[in-house]
């Protein structure tokens, strides 16, 4: 370490960047595992794409050569090109898709899941880096595609370990709205930015607050104006009454939606929503799961057709009994241009995406996710240095024994500093079920002590006289030494 | 699209770095999946920790401020400070350890899996990213530790498949070289990097190489000239006969090392690889898994004493004949200064890393990691496109089937745009076992066809009687509609 010298660095990371450990990620790998599962029954195939892209591939042309880090990092390579990294997995799969056109059997069904990076101000559970897991299939050109990935959302759902009524998913299509619009007249057709994202606050603001964005504006509590997309009384009125189209059943929605989105670009939704509808319901995938809805607008970007949005409706409380509210873990749908940004040349494309670290926090907080907790861990005592052969021996054999449930055990002989009590204090906080001891009492006689940590810490809760505790300790018990696993095992099943 | 306009970005990767595809993917994953298992069984818990790290945590300290790239990706961010790509698992770790240190359960065993970024040129199969897998116990002083990491090591090369013979770990302590070099005098002592680099060139160099590199130097080829440690004669057949100690057993091996070491720091090392021999020996870690080898110096970095690497010994040949040579696939030690970084307070550590990538090829080309491959596809023929629910509804009820060995199907129904053709030509190169054809014909039958893909590749390679084969499809069955699934279990159990 001759080249720290003096200098010695603070240890922090960077900020908006998280460390992640244990209790998070098994709950994150067990539902990309259950994710990935689906995704290859499917025949979708794995691809991992690297961190970096150049930054023209990912859509963002530096506008300002100055600050070339806005909304990504970016870096300028030893030649002068710009990288930067992803900020989504949805432009590598576009980049990667142009660049090997010719090669890939088409549709093109890949996987992906991994770290994007976003370039932000962090802020409270806002991180710069995070885990996103998509499904995408690119050369894909009809409404039977898009049911395929709706139908592939909710198995998604279902193998995170929601019930039926614990999640929907909401479906729409684009160019309903663009039919309203179309038959509002070419002026209300040019506002469609502001109409769509006056609908997308519907959830924050109500129908009250769209209704004023749709037309001449709004001003929130701080004073602030924002400017309407300036619908006239009959032009707000139809595009509330869009919003606002319900019906028992996925048939029902469209029949409300039908006279009111058009003749045209309407009806193309209607009919591809039609087409969604039969896919879905030969799939088994009711009304219940997935949901016909026009007022879902899944972000401005460049969804071209259907779109959806995976909602968590089953609720789990605060400590302080307060509701958690979990809303929307995943989205997608239809985007036909991104490929042709690289090659000219339209390439239909639909897919879905959702947000690892959220819905997986979110399933925690449901208590779903059994495979987050890990198997029953056993720590062998160093009791006596010399001996840490046969501890070492021990773990080895704690690690070989099952379950009848299949479940193995997890061990490990104590390789830390310290005397008996650390070591106690130790197994405790790493959350294990026992712990074995065999000090030079034990070896000399054959036996092993196994203390019951879980029971004997309830123990020392429910019992107030320490003497009685103390004389009668059914927490820990004294076993031979070659009967230690057996015990172990017998008490766990218990 | 609008931001777009006429600008069209050339699809290709950022130089040095890779799209991974799903053969790669699956063996990497088995790989991990099996490395992890063997980490939790043992008792070490997942952390990630971020990409980016202060460029002080990782130890660069920017000594030229117009060059901060150098040997990493690393840029400021808004507030000026550098950051940069971590380059191994290890120096976050260290950071991590140093951030946590009150709060962490102590040892801190974890273990963690992902990309490393490296920023120097690329070249023929060197990337500027790729993954490692490690694990590590901080706060773990005794030599039995670095015996645990041995244990684990060979544990991991088992769970990837390789049997005794087909790998071994070699293993060395820091402290005997050093031994050797106090017994020769404080000279040979003060050329100890020199004596260093020159032993890690053993392989390239042969004894007669490292032997000028340990006196004068040595020219190569080019003409180039490298300084040696300058080691007189004595000194060299000393060190020489050091890294050529040999034995039957470990045992052996000492015995033969013991005299040469001295009895200062060398005899340390000694002690330390007796006690690694008597754990190795309790958990059933013979000589063919785990060898004691002098010439092993493990780079020249952090390591304070036991070092060890994992070689390949099993061998595939190309194409044409000739070996592939595997070599090392990772390696670990004691590192007991890098948390003191930090801190200021040495904190006794000790691991284990490999190279996912290079470790998953060479074990591809062994034939190993059958999960590889990935569970057989069946391809439902999207025949008349009015019809894609029940192809769907068909594609789904093969999913849900099982084959006696506990292997499901993956089944997905054909969503691109073609004719029956360029189908049957996509479930071919997507390397599909099966594909279900459901025409008019056969819906108003109640029939649908399988064709036996692998089959029928193989009998048009066999016949050479067009005619006769024409008329005699073996590879083509027709069958009942509700039959579909079973005939195909059927020939799949065949």
């Amino acid at each position: 370490m001759a080249k720290t010298k003096a200098f010695k660095p603070k240890a922090r990371r960077p900020r908006g960047f998280e460390d992640r450990t244990a209790h998070v990620l098994r709950a994150e790998r067990a539902l990309v595992a259950a994710a990935s599962a689906v995704y290859e029954r499917w025949g979708f195939e794995p691809l991992e794409t690297p961190a970096f892209e150049y930054a023209d591939a990912l859509g963002k042309f530096l506008p300002d050569e100055e600050r070339p880090n806005e909304g990504v990092f970016a870096m300028q390579d030893d030649d002068e090109q710009w990288m930067a990294l992803r900020y989504d997995l949805t432009a590598p799969l576009a980049r990667f898709s142009a660049e090997n056109f010719q090669d890939l059997a088409k549709p093109f069904r890949r996987y992906q899941f991994g770290e994007v990076w976003r370039n932000e101000k962090p802020g409270p559970g806002r991180f710069r880096q995070f885990v996103q897991c998509d499904a995408d299939s690119v050369g894909a050109p009809g409404p039977a595609a898009d049911a395929e990935m709706i139908a592939l959302a909710s198995e998604v759902m279902g193998a995170a370990g929601l019930a039926q009524g614990e999640y929907v998913i909401r479906v729409n299509d684009r160019r309903l709205l663009d039919g309203v619009l179309e038959s509002l007249g070419s002026a209300a057709a040019e506002s469609r930015m502001r109409v769509l994202r006056a609908i997308d606050k519907l959830d924050r603001l109500g129908l009250e607050g769209v209704e004023l964005l749709l037309g001449e504006g709004r001003k929130d509590e701080s004073g602030d104006f924002t400017q309407g997309a300036g619908l006239d009384a009959d032009g707000r009125a139809r595009v509330l009454g869009f919003l606002d189209a319900a019906g028992e059943t996925r048939g029902d929605v469209l029949k409300a939606l039908t006279p009111v989105v058009g003749s045209g670009v309407g009806a193309q939704g209607v009919a591809a929503l039609e087409e969604i509808d039969a896919v879905l319901s030969a799939l088994g995938v009711d009304e219940t799961r997935a949901a016909f809805d026009a007022s879902i607008v899944r972000g401005l970007g460049y969804y071209t057709g259907p779109v959806f949005e995976a909602e968590l409706l089953a609720s789990a409380t605060y400590e302080d009994g307060s509701p958690m509210r979990f809303g929307s873990v995943g989205g997608g749908g239809r985007y036909d241009d991104l490929v042709a940004r690289f090659t000219g040349q339209a390439v239909p494309a639909t897919g879905f995406s959702f947000g690892v670290s959220r819905f997986a926090a979110a399933l925690s907080a449901l208590n779903r996710l059994d495979s987050a907790k890990g198997d029953p861990l056993v720590i062998v005592i160093a009791a006596e240095k010399d001996q840490m052969a046969a501890y070492f021996a021990l773990a080895a054999e704690l690690r070989a024994a099952r379950l009848p449930d299949g479940r193995g055990l997890r061990a490990e002989a104590f390789v830390g500093g310290g005397n008996m009590g650390k070591q106690l204090k130790y197994a405790d906080r790493r959350g294990a079920e026992f712990a074995v001891i065999i000090g030079s009492d034990e070896r000399e006689q054959g036996q092993a002590q196994i203390k019951d940590l879980k029971l004997g810490a309830q123990l020392a809760a429910d019992i107030t006289d320490n003497k009685a505790w103390r004389e009668d300790q059914p927490a820990q018990i004294t076993v031979a030494r070659g009967e230690v696993v057996s015990a172990i095992l017998k008490r766990l099943e218990a």
